[in-house]
């Protein structure tokens, strides 16, 4: 029986939402003989079907955080969009891992900067702006030589929250839409050469594993496609390799760490930090020792780390994005090897539905299987360079 | 969505039994999408706590299986100590897969080799008696030149049910013990040099797949260890896909068929026959691009199988047998490479409490630590040579 640092038996894990996250961790959690209890506003949410048990509430709650805590041994998150005063309340009775403080680099977007950009890690340049000031609009865009990018500090995830200025008109309706909220951050928007995923894992006695590299894909600011091997120059997978580990020592989280970096030219810069398992990390499941969220449960329960090394040469990911209608999952599992990952949601158009991933010897063709599948599936998004 | 041959979707899986196997099915319908509901006398049994529903009644009782197939689209086996009839009341309305016919051959050793046996397949020389009478034992004991393997057809499992008689007279006691069940087997006991399996999964199509041939070593008539690969001479490794196919055919069954068979010399003969995911199967999760688990779904469910090649060039299963005491999940988790399957049971000496899979590239490296974490995890058998 796994116990945590004060000797106590940590075998049931609380997840504050259940959303696809919570729902692969349900699956993680049965082959070690953990149960996985999820806060979930309703029964339909991805991960009821599989956890072990629901308890009712909204993560932004105090009172549903706390009904959690009374019925688990220790907490995590399916998401950062919850209570962080709640989760520090009841922190010292009922371990919280991610601890709120690290939770922090996730949830405000202007405090991640403004501690990054102080700790000498590579951000985007920006400023952040308390309020929606034309004048200080104008000298940002002065300034990043352009239009900025608008980023809401809150509420921010799959493209919603940023905003890519075409205008300084443009940047300002921005920055007046998401000032209510808190502040804003404005960067500069970069020539991009490419974007990258570092996952790591932090057990409670502070070792941490990395995954290998991966280069992730957007369209229209939601992750399409993950790939592995990241293929990028040694001297940039080396400047990536040592901004993720600064990222990871500043935020000091327990759990899988995602850090999303830009790659602009031979610059490498933090885009995003996540304290909590990565859609950049789904392809793990299939493609290293141990999964992303095999490995998160393991570290938020005080178990030793399992082994991060891939399983094969190459590994692709497609995330499954509703289109107009869904797809067949047949059709899908028709192509060899393609290992579909179905979150059980109610199909809407945009909504993320699922995801393909398919490891190989052969990137290219790992990759044209993952895609063909994702594309049985329904996804909305076409491949790059198709 | 998953449709049958008649067109109707197939999203709810029904499991008679809620044993270690439909919770290994309940991990592998979560990444599909699909519903997985277990058919459970009490909330205490092995899938319960991660299947999406549970119905409660005994696999024994017709008016359970009634509930169970009114609430779902197709209904499978976790084990095969089900009212068969039952099962075929019901199937005209739900699917059963496999159908009560195939299942016969796992339910009633003596309709399996005598069906065997006029087929042609190689059986082990065998008598079938309908009452205890002491002169067929000794006729038996003497056309077999030594006291025979005594056999009950029905209700035996890992072991039970089966007597290795060292006299008539203990065979005699074993015989009048199993008459009261049915008719009893008597076997010729054959110096056997090794035991393999083979395990295959065909579709609703009729299209066969094969996963590589194991070997298993049985300790007080469970299994302790499977080995992949085999490693048998080419010839045995042959007979033993020949035999396997002809009790494929025989068998006719949808989903998953294992087939345990004896090597004695060079010949390869039938021990026994599952319609139903297998404990010599359990290595697939980590060592195949598909788990018997999720092809067993696939099937039974309609869609494509996946494929069955081998992930790695070797893979050791050790099975975790209740010792004197519970062992240490952390301690096992801290073996590189071992993937840790707890089944959720209570402790409980003797019992089957879940298994540990090592794949990789070095076989006899992969053996030693599935039996490192095994012993971690407090098994009470040794490994064969230790």
């Amino acid at each position: 029986m796994p116990k945590d640092t004060y000797g106590r038996p940590m075998t049931n894990v609380g997840v504050v939402g259940a959303g696809q996250l919570a729902r692969m961790m349900a699956e993680a959690a049965s082959p070690l003989g953990l149960s996985l209890t999820v806060l979930a506003n309703d029964d339909s949410e991805s991960a009821c079907a599989t956890a072990s048990a629901v308890v009712h509430g909204d993560p932004t709650d105090p009172a549903a955080i706390e009904r959690l805590a009374n019925a688990v041994d220790v907490v995590t998150l399916d998401h950062e969009l919850v209570n962080a005063d709640a989760l520090a309340t009841i922190a010292p009775r009922c371990p919280v891992r991610p601890d709120p403080a690290a939770l922090r680099f996730a949830q405000r977007k202007d405090f991640q900067r403004t501690t990054f950009a102080k700790a000498n890690i590579p951000v985007p340049p920006f400023v952040v702006l308390e309020t929606a000031d034309p004048a200080l609009v104008e000298a940002a865009a002065r300034r990043f030589g352009g239009p900025p990018v608008v980023k809401s500090s809150v509420g921010g995830y799959d493209g919603r929250g940023v905003v890519v200025a075409e205008s300084a008109a443009e940047a300002l309706a921005a920055v007046e839409a998401f000032i209510a909220r808190g502040p804003v951050v404005l960067e500069q928007r970069l020539a991009l050469t490419a974007e990258l995923a570092a996952l790591a894992v932090t057990a409670v006695n502070g070792e941490r594993r990395w995954w290998p590299l991966v280069r992730t894909r957007q369209v229209q600011g939601m992750c399409a496609e993950v790939t592995f091997p990241a293929a990028v120059p040694a001297g940039v997978a080396e400047a990536a390799h040592s901004v993720a580990d600064q990222v990871a020592r500043a935020v000091g989280a327990i759990g899988v760490l995602a850090v999303e970096l830009f790659v602009a030219g031979d610059e490498v810069l933090v885009n995003e930090v996540a304290v909590r398992p990565h859609n950049s990390g789904h392809w793990t499941i299939e493609g290293a020792v141990t999964s992303q969220f095999e490995n998160h449960l393991r570290a938020v329960c005080g178990l030793p780390l399992g082994e991060t090394t891939p399983r094969a040469a190459a590994a692709t990911m497609v995330n499954v994005t509703g289109a107009d209608a869904p797809g067949s999952l047949a059709a899908a599992l028709a192509i060899p090897g393609a290992h579909v990952h179905d979150y059980g949601k109610a199909f809407r158009p945009g909504r993320k539905l699922g995801h393909v991933t398919v490891v190989g010897e052969d990137g290219p063709d790992a990759r044209v299987r993952a895609w063909a599948a994702a594309r049985a599936l329904g996804t909305a998004f076409a491949e790059e360079g198709a």
